[in-house]
């Protein structure tokens, strides 16, 4: 790629505060930076802009002092919303209302799960998108961790045969008898949506439907508040003997059936550092009929962490005859033999990796044929079948990167759990994951 | 003890075919056979009850023809009901009302979890056992196993502080994929209540309760079929091409509240034989503010199994000076080292064992105070503090045996297990531990 076809990217919500979009964004941006620069960014504050510049030596970035600037900027291609707990649904809604007037050819909108605007909101500008025929993006970017692509190949091509049931128990930080004093605030603010079901919930669950495949077609759920106070401490973890108020959650039971396969899936979220000595914080157990996986991380976390997966199963022989296939959905196994192997790359970094995948994946799909946005499909594409506008949604298939409608079918199964809660009541959402 | 002070136990439903009544029941006598003997048995065929005399070699064994003649003969202590899956509820109500009309001394009837009759019906018997001044046993025999037991110790003496949330994953053989072709018929009929949730779950939670010291508040659970056809196999577990109907489920998902903190509790219960490579078939966490107890299973029958018992912790001061108290629920800790130990006892054969320490509780029962039933309670009983008839409950003390009221509570849970599946909610179970 020349230095032209870069794919330029204005940030929104970009700035010194913003610590895990530094993290994330910016460095896989780095790693990436063959194909994105970062053009352009935006805060309310322009100080913030000139300031994040100046720290990260954004050499190309311009400040912009407005949306309508940073819209009206026609070098643009993608811009990125970054809300770092402040609303940001005007900020959206301010920059679609710019495209729209002045025809701009921005065509990627990146937006990072979990959202702090509702799902009305969500879905209004998910159908203004669409209209407006601009490829959205969301940061569920578990979905690019190698462990989770490969464990999903591994489920796919039979190595542990039929899943039988799964169990998933995560340990989330924040939101338990401690709480570093320099914790922004919205951690703790419901409407920010930073909380245990929405964020920590939200992205383990993606993960485990992208991994099996499948959706849930029901669920049932209990929310806790058993800390509603939490000692303050400083960075070195010593209390500084003051507590503080917490209202939001830190204990989810979640339990479901997977569509695919009628399969159970248990799961317990938790709040941070109770003593959990003989288990990590993030442990998925899927027992299949031939074989188990299991995937563990020291953090809670699945989207930034870096994992360990573990397979017991059968070998698959992807590559037998093809000349007499088997029936379908069956699968040919070299041998009985067992398989016991564990993938684990002690040296990535899954905060920035994962981040840097997703955005390799826009540019894939951007450059298909030599072009820029050919409008290609994430999904399952091959020559002949090539979309003839933005991606909808890219379904629990491997290809491709998750969009708006990918994580407006998380966030009505993120409502569903707050509702099997309040009401009491097990659930149907077999039909969340459909096109609004 | 002398010879005529031994407790006399009549068995109503011992014979060959009741495998698991000769390993339990027959093997943990002859380990009290200081204090027990087995002096009668009747089977509706009595040639049953001579052909098990005979193999087992009952010397002090009498085969009765009648349920009326085995209690007229006033030297029973103590009658056992063990139904091998046989409708029992009859039997029990005949010997009841042998006794009634006889006013004989029979002083235990002890019944093995779990019941195939009805709520109604075991209500029905609790009330009617109170009324004729009986001690009643039920054989939740986990309540002795000495990993629980240390479990329940650790847990009230503060050594893993506060607990925070559990989660219990068991696999309960007989429901997966494969059925041996010897196994009983019953196993596999809903009114035998051998099934997943009555029998695995019901020990297990039991167990859980036990050890926690808690009843639950509130309970959600799904039940599946998953395997619809069992693959029939021989003893060496060898398919012999045959396919057979299963209609008794073969997962059960539960997820409740403990009143005693209401403490998050997540369970996942599943048919015999998926592949778990890295887990063990009963696997039971609990997290504790300053440790955590993890307790471990080959089989996922905790009653019969035998354990390991992981503790991480903080080493609790039992001696601390009791001239200056801490305040109460308040525990003093040697120091804030951390214990890392595990109990196991690698020959302890728990199949036998905890039955016998069982009959051990009822035979200390009895003895107290040299004499025969002297109506002292199986709760933490002092010299003053002596009760004047049968003990109605154990609760969830550590001394003593479960009774039928604490299988009452115990079966309103099981019943409410299945309700919440059926009607799709969560239940309120606050109350169903209460006295009939």
């Amino acid at each position: 790629m020349t230095q032209n076809s870069l794919i330029k990217v204005g940030f929104v919500g970009l700035n010194s505060a913003n610590t895990l979009a530094i993290k994330t964004h910016c460095q896989a941006i780095l790693q990436v930076s063959a194909d994105f620069e970062i053009s352009a960014i935006y805060n309310d504050n322009i100080q913030e802009s000139l300031n994040i510049i100046d720290r990260l030596s954004l050499q190309d970035a311009t400040a912009y002092p407005s949306l309508k600037q940073l819209v009206s900027n026609s070098s643009i291609d993608m811009i990125v919303f970054s809300s770092n707990g402040r609303p940001i649904y005007d900020s959206i809604m301010s920059v679609l209302d710019n495209i729209r007037e002045e025809e701009n050819q921005v065509k990627y909108l990146m937006f990072e799960w979990s959202f702090n605007f509702s799902l009305k909101e969500a879905e209004f500008l998910a159908n203004k998108t669409m209209e407006l025929g601009i490829q959205t993006i969301v940061s569920l970017q578990s979905r690019k961790s190698p462990y989770i692509i490969r464990a999903k190949e591994l489920i796919e091509d039979g190595s542990i045969g039929k899943i039988n049931s799964i169990e998933v128990a995560g340990n989330a930080n924040w939101f338990g008898y401690e709480r570093l004093q320099k914790s922004p605030a919205f951690l703790y603010e419901m409407n920010a949506r930073r909380d245990i079901v929405s964020y920590c919930f939200g992205h383990t669950i993606d993960a485990l439907e992208y991994m099996t495949g499948s959706y849930f077609s029901t669920i049932s759920s209990m929310i806790f508040n058993n800390i509603p106070e939490q000692t303050l401490v400083d960075d070195m973890g010593n209390s500084l003997g003051t507590k503080i108020v917490k209202n939001v959650p830190d204990h989810l039971l979640f339990q479901g059936k997977l569509i695919k396969g009628n399969v159970p899936v248990s799961c317990s979220f938790k709040g941070g550092k109770p003593t959990k000595k003989f288990t990590k914080n993030l442990v998925i157990d899927i027992h299949g009929t031939r074989g188990d996986l299991k995937i563990e991380g020291d953090a809670g976390f699945i989207e930034i962490s870096n994992l360990v997966l573990y397979h017991s199963g059968v070998k698959v022989d992807l590559n037998a005859d093809m000349e007499d296939p088997p029936p379908a959905g069956q699968v040919i196994y070299n041998t009985e033999d067992e398989v016991l192997e564990f993938f684990h790359y002690r040296n990535y970094n899954a905060l920035v990796g994962n981040m840097a995948k997703m955005y390799q994946s826009i540019a894939n799909f951007d450059d298909r044929k030599n072009g820029r946005f050919q409008n290609v499909s994430p999904l399952a594409v091959t020559e002949q079948n090539i979309p003839s506008g933005p991606v909808p949604i890219q379904g629990l298939q491997a290809d491709g990167f998750p969009t708006l409608l990918d994580a407006l079918a998380l966030y009505r199964l993120v409502e569903n759990v707050y509702k099997s809660n309040a009401i009491g009541a097990t659930l149907n959402v077999s039909n969340i994951a459909q096109y609004p």
